[in-house]
């Protein structure tokens, strides 16, 4: 069974690191969001495809969730010395990579093959896919301070100002690389990690030529939300800021149009019967991922959801 | 007394030390080499600024001359896991200096306005200026390799490859900056440091502003060759390239038509009579500086000689 799960950051990461555990590198490709790329001193920085692939090579910071394990922060002490902006924190580990993939960008290397090429330094067998090797950028319309980028919301200001809309900059002109186009068309599934729907997942899909490609597919997304609140990110108070009162309900009411199926926590059940009336498969399970047994047994959980699934298609 | 020293990496750097310690601000300027200047990883590097900066700041690596003390290496050992290339060795402390020079230069401010920043966050009173704000590129003509940067030939080839000639791509079109154009023109004395002639002098002094601007001017430089022997670098072995024995003497020819004094090893003192038959003021003293006091030992010579031109300019 081809499975490809297109994912965001920290939470997208986990799931991906569980099915990755479970699915062969035949079976599993990963998508992964570059809306929130950006480049800082210069360099190209892609946050989400890092984590992911930090934490498929077993080499991310456990604490975090993001960045490297066993970091240093010399660079960034020397930067501080300087007067450079300090609020994006890079580890000088994490620096390594930023710099080798910007020099390799610069040398006209595409994004999806400088993954490869750094996935394989790192013993990662699963092929993970940058939505695009074309620029797209997240930017956050906010009450306070206009339109920002997407890091400058999140990081630098820590997502305290209000937002009123997205848009992703470079979307329409973007391409998927045929890398990417090859995956969805080969897949008989598409997952949604646990990402947040605004601003991880939406780039991923409204790439025009992937919303395109995705029409035919079976689509089965994970809630990043548990009783109103998300594990880590700001998709609740995403919500909050558009007027709509966050919950799991409110994913899926996001993907309504799009989903076949929803995954959401047990302690979510009451959505259960509204998801039914939508007509789109409930599936209610521990979905929270606090160690890798966790990421583990939700992906053994998805992988059960996939057959059922397929199992009716056949009836 | 208002003097400039003009200076390449380490040996220049011991000497300016030596100056700064006994001129003040007001009377000495520093105009540092910049065709040793390349981008490597996207980052802007001036490897003669740095040296000249962390050596005056007190923050220099004692045991080789350049990079930082105290310096550690993650970010290289990062690179190289990567397969990045590290024949140029970035410790982090001095890829923080990389990073915010690079960021500075790309919004537009000057690298005269960003060393000047640098200084003031190192603590460093004297005026440290680059050449030019305007790129100039020593070009190393070799036999084996074609043209190639100075830094492939001085790093990366550990200066094996045969020379032929070299070339300062965008020489012609460079400007001084209006800060060296003031400094020269206020200058009653301008000491070329025990630099390398071809590649750390020759750089400034030819740059067509630069070289208008000298011609009035009193010049002294100081040999970097005793005995034959460069201290550090490849000065020596440039010489033999191009078929001319290396010597304080081959030194003092290469600069024979505008210098009005130059300063020699007393191990030198056989080409004494020489520089009087040229017309320069040979000046002999201990000129190997092994440690502070000797910088300064030799800087106080170098003030002692000014003292002593200036008298007999006066009679």
């Amino acid at each position: 069974m081809k499975t490809i799960v297109l994912a965001g950051g920290v939470g997208g990461a986990k799931l991906v690191d569980g099915l990755a555990s479970l699915l062969s590198p035949g079976d599993l490709t990963i998508i992964v969001n570059t809306g929130d790329d950006f480049y800082h001193y210069g360099l190209l920085i892609c946050p989400d495809l890092d984590t992911v692939c930090y934490t498929l090579a077993g080499i991310a910071n456990p604490d975090t969730g993001w960045g490297r394990k066993n970091e240093t922060w010399q660079v960034l002490k020397g930067l501080e010395t300087l007067g450079g902006p300090i609020w994006f924190q890079m580890g000088d580990l994490d620096l390594a990579t930023h710099l080798e993939r910007t020099r390799l960008v610069k040398q006209g290397i595409s994004l999806t093959q400088v993954t490869q090429q750094f996935c394989k330094r790192w013993g990662i067998l699963h092929q993970v896919l940058p939505m695009s090797d074309d620029p797209i950028s997240t930017m956050v319309e906010t009450v306070e301070y206009g339109e920002i980028h997407f890091q400058e919301y999140f990081v630098k200001l820590k997502c305290q100002p209000h937002i009123k809309g997205f848009r992703f900059a470079g979307l329409e002109k973007a391409k998927p690389s045929p890398e990417v186009l090859e995956a969805i068309s080969r897949a008989e599934m598409v997952i949604f990690a646990p990402s947040n729907p605004w601003v991880s997942i939406d780039p991923i899909i409204k790439i025009p030529e992937v919303k395109i490609a995705l029409k035919a597919k079976k689509m089965i997304a994970v809630s990043p939300i548990i009783e109103g609140h998300t594990i880590k990110g700001p998709a609740a108070k995403m919500f909050q800021d558009f007027g709509i009162v966050p919950s799991a309900l409110a994913v899926a009411e996001h993907y309504k149009d799009i989903l076949t199926a929803f995954i959401l926590d047990k302690k979510d059940e009451i959505f259960l019967e509204k998801l039914m009336q939508w007509g789109i498969i409930p599936f209610s399970t521990d979905i929270y991922m606090k160690c890798f047994e966790d990421r583990q047994f939700l992906a053994s959980e998805i992988i059960k959801l996939i057959d059922t699934i397929q199992t009716m298609g056949s009836q």
